[in-house]
């Protein structure tokens, strides 16, 4: 089927080609203009403007949004709907938050637009893979862009998760299990480096024996076996983890629910902290500590031994004050 | 090559299975001594005591210990002393702590026998699957027990981790990951159901649409696609969780080299409570919250509704109540 696509990003570029591999039109618009001329030359036809993209598409019009998620993807909404026909399919493929879909239905559908949301997964490797998408809305909407759905995904990839919001909730816990599962790996392997075998311990080898029918197997370990065969003790990669909003509405709204997380909260704080130089909260108890006890401080004028990979090896240099009240 | 296995539980039988079937020699001895009958019907080699399994062996001989990690183990040890000959090699598939090894490393040393320990993964899977296998202990047995291992393994299933007690640390610390994996499947799976779209929500289809190309897909999350085909909310499983050691040792680990490990303490810690039907932590906090506030506290003989796979349900019928101070 035809299919217009805004936001030519890492994500949309290669779901627009994967699209047209699989057989569809698809028209492509982007605000930098170099790459709508680069999907043009493989073969997709191109916009150079809001309306040559609309007035390209056939009505209904789908219309796949492929932005940052928030304000962005909002403006682009906004702008579209003067243009847009009663009928028209938006969908919103972006992470963004299931909270926002249901404003953004609610305000289309008083044009008699309709209104998906796809949660997407599988990152750069969705081209050649395929993207798992989940997806909220009318079931009817999906049931006519199912041909594109079932072009994007790998086989059994998509999911009509439910009404308008379901496709981005169920993202939004899927990037939260990712988080968790990332931080339990991060864990295990600062763990076996710390150790007495460490030093001798080559990670790339574990990850990849943990790979062959290990009960840890999984993508994320062979993605980690790919990271520590290009850099075995990873000291190319600063330990500053950002992160992009999801495992932050997954933890409010296990709070809003009464769900206890403590994998994912903690997997989120976690990349918090990593993103601090010097630890507010450290630097309390380091005051408390020496209030009541007369512990010795570290004053920000002496060099404090930098900390990177391996937490262990800076207490092991000092192993009577091991344990010391 | 020929080898003898002692214990023929859910592991040890299918492990001997897989290597009678890879063309090795395999003697076997067990307890329970059907067992040794059963396999013996297989074409295995019985033996209906430790001394007729002894003889039973080619020197060196070399012994496969799958039983119950600790005690059990030890003292299968202490009662193949006095039967073996220096240059026999001792192999304990179990779930050991690493520093039993050391022990009995130097215990067997002083006899002129070798110990090898080693960490395997796989589960009842192993039969078919090839069993992911973790070596510690002097380099030079591990050449001479490699083709035993290479017929348990899958491909590229096994690894010298290095000298005694690395197989069992490296397995250590894979079931310390593990615990985290599962945990954080668990909580996601808890805020879907806990959530509006929870009702209409498949676990089994979202299980299997993220095991096609999302970034969370894993054996795991294979392993819990097969527990919800089979019981779609998992009304027949308790959440009553039990653990075997490894993430006990892992977080002792944790704390001896300094390492924070927040996702597997956690994990370790949430099983704990899962087998409390009362906890009194949470009793403390309910009494105090009494004292300064005055909130009303469910007293035992009160019907507390119970709060089984999904807690946020429970405090979603009062939802006035949330966040009240
Ligand atoms: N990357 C992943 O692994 C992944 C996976 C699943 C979902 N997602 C989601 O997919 C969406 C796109 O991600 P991405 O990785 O493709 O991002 P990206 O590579 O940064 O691309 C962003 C796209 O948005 C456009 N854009 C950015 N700011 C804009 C603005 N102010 N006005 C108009 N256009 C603007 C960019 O246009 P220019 O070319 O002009 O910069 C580009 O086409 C995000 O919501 C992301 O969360 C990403
Ligand atoms: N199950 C797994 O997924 C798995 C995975 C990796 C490692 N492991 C480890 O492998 C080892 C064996 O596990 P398993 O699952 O096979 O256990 P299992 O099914 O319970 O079998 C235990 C074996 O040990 C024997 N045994 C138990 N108590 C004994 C005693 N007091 N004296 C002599 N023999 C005794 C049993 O003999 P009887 O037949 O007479 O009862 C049986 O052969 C454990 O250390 C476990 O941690 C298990």
């Amino acid at each position: 089927m035809k299919i217009g696509i805004i936001g030519l990003g890492r994500m949309g570029k290669n779901m627009a080609r994967r699209l047209f591999k699989g057989g569809h039109d698809v028209v492509v618009y982007n605000r930098t203009k170099e790459k709508v001329k680069e999907m043009q030359e493989e073969g997709l036809i191109g916009a150079y403007s809001l309306k040559e993209f609309i007035e390209k598409l056939d009505t209904p019009r789908v219309i796949w949004l492929m932005l940052p998620a928030g304000e962005v993807t909002d403006n682009n909404i906004d702008n579209l709907i003067p243009l847009l026909d009663k009928g028209d399919i938006i969908i919103d493929g972006a992470n963004s938050y299931y909270k926002d879909d249901l404003k953004r239905a609610e305000k289309l559908n008083k044009y008699g637009i309709h209104y998906m949301d796809a949660g997407v997964s599988g990152g750069v490797w969705g081209l050649k893979e395929g993207y798992c998408t989940m997806i909220g809305g009318e079931k009817e909407i999906f049931d006519y862009i199912e041909p594109i759905l079932k072009t994007l995904a790998p086989k059994d990839g998509y999911l009509y998760c439910g009404p308008t919001g379901a496709g981005h909730f169920v993202k939004m816990v899927h990037n939260g299990i990712e988080y968790g599962l990332m931080e339990a790996y991060g864990e295990g392997f600062e763990l076996l480096k710390a150790s007495k075998y460490g030093e001798n311990l080559d990670l790339h080898k574990v990850a990849h024996l943990w790979n062959q029918g290990s009960v840890i197997r999984s993508w994320l370990l062979e993605l980690l076996e790919n990271a520590f065969k290009e850099d075995g003790n990873l000291e190319e990669i600063q330990g500053y983890v950002e992160d992009s909003g999801e495992a932050r509405w997954t933890v409010l709204e296990a709070v809003e629910s009464g769900v206890s997380v403590p994998i994912i909260s903690n997997s989120l704080f976690k990349r918090f902290q990593s993103r601090q130089k010097d630890v507010f909260s450290d630097k309390v108890v380091a005051a408390l500590r020496r209030e009541f006890g007369g512990h010795a401080v570290y004053k920000k004028s002496e060099e404090v031994k930098k900390n990177i990979a391996g937490a262990g090896k800076v207490q092991a240099a000092n192993p009577d004050e091991k344990f010391r009240r």
